[in-house]
């Protein structure tokens, strides 16, 4: 499809067209070169809809939690999406929540949008053209979108510094050994919630999670991310955590912080998008440029580091992607 | 330091001397300019050492069978060398093992050397660094390095990429969730370790495995990873773990493979030192070319991809690192 009907294609998905938002999301997906207009130009109408990440290993109900916030947010009027990246989401399937809400309840409104997001390799990591996807579903008009993400290993950094907002979601239950994966999760947090409250070691994850949480509150300035407890079977603090995540991005405005969050944001994905760039440019020296430097490497003459030096000083800047 | 002092470094390194390895690696850690002519140089000299790469989720207990792997190795008279990159990993503490072997059952023995390495943002990935770590034990003459990393995320694929030899250790009653972020893993093991087979749910577990992996091995030519049952409380199992890493170690160099494996190493060496100069460049240029195509973007007249492009062209190429 070429550049004008592209612009169509921006066109339909800004007035709300569903099948044309789809056909976006997929070309973000695909990274082709084909796609960069349609999607420069969304992410020249982006910068509207409140960004939020919802991230937390598999087992601890977060794609059930987000269901329901999506639910509830549509309940007030206000419309959402979501990009779940996650290989076990049940997003990817067709229901949902099994018993709760089933996709086509929410499946049937245009005020929500669900797309599910293939990860690189199964091994969770924000999917390549994911915040591509985020632009594309904020341009198009939605008031929310919410990323969803495995809760293990560099994703929720990455899920932190694309979202204006992150939730944090720890179920009881889990054992020591998860837990201790997300340790170094609990400081990107700016809404911690413990889900599954209706089961009797609940109150024990969120008193651990609280105690956690005192050393690191107590030297931070502004916001204090609450500790709330969710219950996917009986409905419990769904409508308390949409408020809070309101009220996070109330006080992002308020202090001023939403411009730095925004500017992190930028500056990931600038530097992103510029690895990006060097591995497709990577690809196309393969058989060149790279086939010697590797040649040197494998005689032991240039370490990889001396052989990098040297490859970044003579990669083709022609653009094709 | 200076460069000739360095260079004695990599000398005393290279003859074994044990302080002079440890600061080598403390380099390789740090990534300064300074430390670039003995890591290049500890570089040109590697390429000896059998490279194993031993990864799984925490709480499988790789921990405990990398130390009893690296007493069988030292007992059979070759020396071993462990690189462990995990932030929950008991080899940053003191006692490896609590009960069964203590740090210094096997640290007063100069043919055996264990190194812990900091993982980026305490989430997991390999450290920077790690590779030119395995390089400067690798050139300090060990016969096996030893990578250990925790299972989740993308470091098993990096893990299996910078190694000759991938043991994935599973063990029983973890739960579906946990196994379910390592099937993605499955496939780039060399050898499955199902550890705890005393367990009584072991026998389920490996069973599991090996159905799992019926399918892919009808149809992979050579090598057909195997699945052993290893217990570091009665030491089951160790000694076939060895056998099995040897026996690997020899299928490549027979079936030729090993060369294939080697390009692959030294093909992700490059693109992984090239990213990083990437990054050190996108740093060095923050004040100047970074903040005006982040101002263009905070505007939406440049998209991320548009800006990289621009960056990519006009990066500084002279080299601090």
């Amino acid at each position: 499809m070429g550049y004008v009907a592209s612009l169509d294609l921006v066109a339909a998905a800004r007035a709300g067209h569903t099948r044309a938002i789809a056909r976006l999301l997929t070309r973000a997906e695909s990274g082709v070169a084909e796609a960069r207009p349609a999607l420069d130009a969304m992410f020249a109408h982006a910068g509207r809809a409140h960004v939020v990440g919802i991230t937390g290993v598999p087992g601890s109900g977060k794609s059930t939690l987000v269901a329901l916030v999506a639910a509830a947010i549509r309940k007030q009027g206000r419309t959402v999406a979501i990009v779940a990246i996650d290989p076990s989401s049940p997003f990817s399937g067709g229901a949902i929540l099994g018993d709760r809400i089933r996709m086509g309840e929410l499946g049937g409104d245009p005020g929500v949008f669900v797309r599910s997001m293939a990860t690189r390799g199964a091994l969770g990591g924000l999917a390549r053209g994911t915040l591509e996807a985020v632009d594309v579903l904020d341009a198009s008009g939605f008031d929310v979108v919410m990323i969803e993400t495995v809760g293990v290993g560099q994703d929720e950094v990455d899920v932190a510094r694309a979202a204006h907002t992150t939730v944090v979601v720890s179920a009881p239950g889990l054992g020591d050994d998860i837990q201790a994966i997300k340790a170094g999760v609990l400081e990107i947090a700016d809404i911690h919630v413990v889900s599954k409250c209706d089961k009797p070691d609940a109150n024990r994850t969120i008193a651990d999670l609280k105690s956690m949480l005192i050393l690191d509150l107590a030297n931070r300035p502004g916001w204090k991310p609450p500790v709330l407890p969710t219950s996917a079977a009986t409905g419990e603090g769904v409508d308390a955590l949409v408020a809070a995540v309101d009220a996070h991005r109330a006080a992002l405005e308020q202090s001023g912080e939403i411009a730095t969050r925004r500017a992190l944001i930028d500056e990931r994905r600038l530097l992103k998008a510029s690895e990006e760039l060097l591995r497709d440019r990577f690809e196309r020296a393969r058989d060149g440029r790279v086939a010697s430097l590797l040649a040197a490497m494998a005689a032991r003459e240039l370490s990889p580091h001396a052989a990098a030096t040297r490859l970044l000083a003579a990669l083709p800047q022609g653009e094709t992607a």
